[in-house]
């Protein structure tokens, strides 16, 4: 038996997650049985999509159960193995509970070499959230030389590799943030050739007028809502939208309508594509090769919260719903 | 010198069309001048993408411009050619004015051979709007067997192929139209599975629900608007829309909003895409050996509403943004 810390969803959020929506609760774990591997946490991922699962909808994901703990991305460290695929000290990522420890069957779960990076940079830029802005980019917005790619959430997990991968590719990258520092940041450190705190700047359409005068070629969207109507807008002939999240709608009560005027679509001949980076496994290796190249060569800046503590993940949750977080946010679980 | 009677632009019309935006007049051409070709109109193409023509917007044709006659496609015979690529007698498909006459510089302005069909289908079923629907169809819907596509305005000149490609492709094909004759006509010749009147069915979501139980893989847009919110909301997994038009927005005098819940595309990974059929004439060969392949096997059926004389092309127009043709609708012009 070992003896276990594990985060459950108690109550389902209606608007914003509250923290009575979670309950931190001690349990024991049986030892591994055929098959199985008992995993300790070390990183945990938190992420944006995590929101809609926590509400019962028809969605990519079905949603976190009641009463179960909830899960996400992690690095951890196998502790005891019933499974062939693993042995105990072997470092693994994959789906795990938020949790001091996870009894896990193996699938999804994948070995990772430790000493090829910090184990946090699985999760966010070796990991998901850059897969994720490596295929939109790529897949999707498919940016040219001088055209202009907009990121929403420019300094996130994703949208920071996103407007990287769009300068990489020769366009100019402009973005917004939530607040001054993540706008310095984006320039100066990730290149962007502009970015605006959408707190500040209530006229997102005016602003862009200014930073985009030739107006938007692709956007990387991750945040959905008036920043995204701005944008949708001024989308020029041929233009691209990889659409990618809507954080903006994630805890609306009341549905948010669409940018108005549909038929710029037509107009303009816009293609607008939703992806979930998991139906593109296939291309993980490609992805792997390009990324971790640039990662290697220091042509890809990251930017990481660490929070320290599993007890602390509902609180830093409900931070990044309102862009409280810098960059990729993961918990420290031990 | 020619006589001719044309009808000009004279007003641009702000919400519905109005008989006061248009204004027959007599004027008389000059012979045609080098490179030109006079040509006399035969019949005369009314088409929905007119409407924004008339407003000054930002679109993917020009306005119109005030006082000059309005255009559209049109198929007519050479009465006078100083253009070595055309002959007295040929009978051409090309943009000419809303005239009996027009002087053209040979521009876009292609022979076709009379013997062929009725001329009038040079301007439908083997037209720019049969193109439109093969187009959309075939590079956006890509229906394969088994799924649902939905098709709005599913009688128009667009929606009556696009609903037969659909199911020629082995898809199931529902749409909506404007009166209960239209919806016969969709079922019992064009082969739709169903159709249903928008007019008098008011909970667009609540037929949907009946007549897609299985929900809809690919949506060819005519319309936009309320029906297009329906059909999104119950777009399935990797939907597709293929967004040729907007009919319901043009006469809007405030801009619609979109579907709520944009984070729809996301969840169910769908592809909304705008196009203009323009852009792909290079595949005109292959609709032209397809299309033409059907209509002469008898296996796609056609039906157009002809107005006859010039004289009536305003309120035929305007009946059209009403949806008061079945069909494509054609003036008669001589």
């Amino acid at each position: 038996m070992t003896d276990v810390t594990q985060i459950v969803l108690c109550k389902r959020p209606a608007g914003d997650v509250t923290a009575d929506c979670f309950r931190q609760e001690s349990v024991e774990l049986a030892a591994p049985g055929d098959g199985q591997v008992l995993i300790r946490s070390r990183f945990l991922s938190l992420d944006p999509y995590m929101r809609p699962r926590m509400t019962e909808l028809r969605s990519y994901t079905p949603p976190f159960e009641l009463d179960k703990p909830l899960t996400g991305g992690s690095v951890g460290e196998v502790v005891e193995s019933k499974n062939p695929r693993f042995a105990k000290g072997d470092t693994v990522i994959g789906m795990l509970n938020w949790a001091t420890h996870t009894l896990h069957d193996g699938k999804g779960l994948r070995k990772i070499d430790p000493a090829l990076a910090p184990l946090s940079a699985h999760l966010g830029v070796l990991g998901m959230p850059s897969f994720t802005a490596w295929y939109g980019i790529r897949h999707i917005c498919k940016p040219k030389a001088g055209e202009t790619v907009f990121v929403s959430a420019a300094t996130g997990a994703v949208g920071q590799v996103a407007g990287q991968l769009a300068k990489l590719a020769g366009a100019k990258a402009v973005g917004c943030a939530s607040d001054d520092d993540k706008c310095r940041w984006a320039v100066r450190e990730a290149g962007y050739d502009a970015c605006f705190n959408h707190k500040t700047e209530h006229d997102a359409g005016a602003v862009l007028d200014k930073l985009c005068p030739q107006g938007i070629d692709a956007d990387f969207e991750n945040v959905g809502g008036k920043i995204f109507h701005a944008v949708f807008e001024r989308l020029n002939n041929f233009g691209r939208v990889a659409f990618c999240g809507a954080i903006s709608e994630y805890q609306d009560t009341a549905p948010m309508a669409g940018p108005p005027k549909m038929f710029t679509i037509v107009q303009r001949r816009l293609t607008i594509q939703g992806f979930i980076v998991s139906d593109h496994v296939a291309l993980m290796g490609e992805f792997v090769s390009e990324v971790g190249g640039l990662v290697r060569d220091g042509k890809l800046r990251s930017r990481e919260t660490v929070v320290d503590g599993l007890a602390q993940a509902p609180a830093a949750f409900m931070g990044l719903l309102k862009g409280e977080n810098f960059g990729k946010l993961v918990v420290k679980v031990a």
